[in-house]
């Protein structure tokens, strides 16, 4: 049995929908970010950098594991699925996952914080971040354009990581249109059950109601902010 | 035999520091960024995203590996070292290692970015990216004070890519002050006969120079960065 520590975030959709593609039996714990309770005692006894998601392993020695794309290693390697058993195929995987997590992630990361949290509006930073998320974007619809899948023709856990940010693009700013290949693989992935039932764990609010409750999601957001980057 | 692709940048010196570690035979091949051949057609051939390091094992059908972070974990698997044999050692390395892909090397990057190379002086981004580094540094300076590497007792792949982005912190401008612990592991790890030589292939800039000319080099950056973000 897995403890999984997470909210309604891209990194911690990662977890629940490779969880549920793996089938591998787990207790969901929704921690509130507005409360702070990822920079809690009990949760940096797990995660020293105070963040979600991570997961303890009950049947591994209570072996706590941090950082999504961690995390989504131990899991496919745990269940023997979501890497590919080719070498080259594997490190493809592995090359597209750190693609995600060094840069699609923290570049619309980046995104969200200047278009949509952060207390001034500084046009430069906005047009900086969602810029370079749509050329990430156009590097990932070239390399669809002649592969099913990011490691070629299975399914992998670094599907699962940059699908669970990329289908978030509005909330950034960023658009896919004139991207075929992405538009297609972003259907393709979305049509899967595992993934439909992750991205419910916990819920994530609507595209739609997220645009009108805009304001309000993004002021819950900047307190977050402010409280998390206090200096020493 | 290797062919490795590379620049002066922290991505850079860790592949030239894990080649050098393990002793693998390579043929260094130095790109320059200021003119954009990381974005010309035959590199965009090995690395579609047009960034440095990348690597084609001519050993292995010319395979190519790019993402500094899948670059360290292929040539660790490769050569059988840099990666713990123990199942959670290793996974505490590759939670590292992503803790550097995921957090260090994006907010120390784009606290050059706001510190050194923006056209505008947006102090609350420079204070937000500083402020995340600083918070980070505590991160792993906490961690480093029960254990001497990053994984714990063993020296892996976790430390070369943290270190060589920490390494250049006044260049980020954060400091390593009230952090012994972080301190001690900064000069410990850099005292590695395989970490000096990697480090200067390609030679780093000296930070003292890199200070005295700071106003140049931040200019020839600041026009990559401008070629280099075009819109579609």
């Amino acid at each position: 049995m897995i403890d999984f520590y997470t909210a309604a975030t891209p990194n911690g959709h990662k977890i629940s929908i490779a969880l549920e593609e793996l089938q591998l039996p787990y207790t969901m714990h929704v921690l509130s970010l507005s409360a702070n309770e990822q920079k809690q005692d009990w949760f940096l006894a797990i995660n020293p950098n105070g963040r979600i998601p991570a997961i303890v392993d009950r049947a591994n020695d209570d072996f706590a594991v941090f950082e999504s794309g961690a995390i989504l290693i131990y899991l496919a390697e745990k269940a023997g699925r979501l890497l590919p058993a080719d070498p080259k195929a594997r490190s493809r995987a592995l090359q597209w996952l750190m693609f995600q997590m060094g840069g699609v992630g923290p570049m619309m990361g980046q995104a969200n914080v200047f278009f949509r949290y952060f207390p001034e509006k500084i046009q430069a930073a906005i047009d900086r971040y969602q810029g370079e998320s749509r050329r990430l974007f156009r590097v990932l619809d070239g390399h669809l354009k002649d592969n099913e899948y990011l490691a070629g023709s299975e399914y992998s856990i670094a599907d699962i990581a940059n699908w669970a940010w990329v289908r978030t693009h509005k909330w950034s700013g960023v658009e896919t249109e004139g991207l075929p290949h992405l538009q297609r693989w972003l259907a393709q992935v979305g049509e899967r059950p595992a993934v439909k039932c992750g991205i419910e764990l916990p819920p994530s609010r609507a595209i739609d109601e997220r645009e009108q409750k805009g304001e309000e999601l993004a002021a819950e957001v900047r307190k977050m902010l402010e409280t998390g980057q206090s200096r020493d």
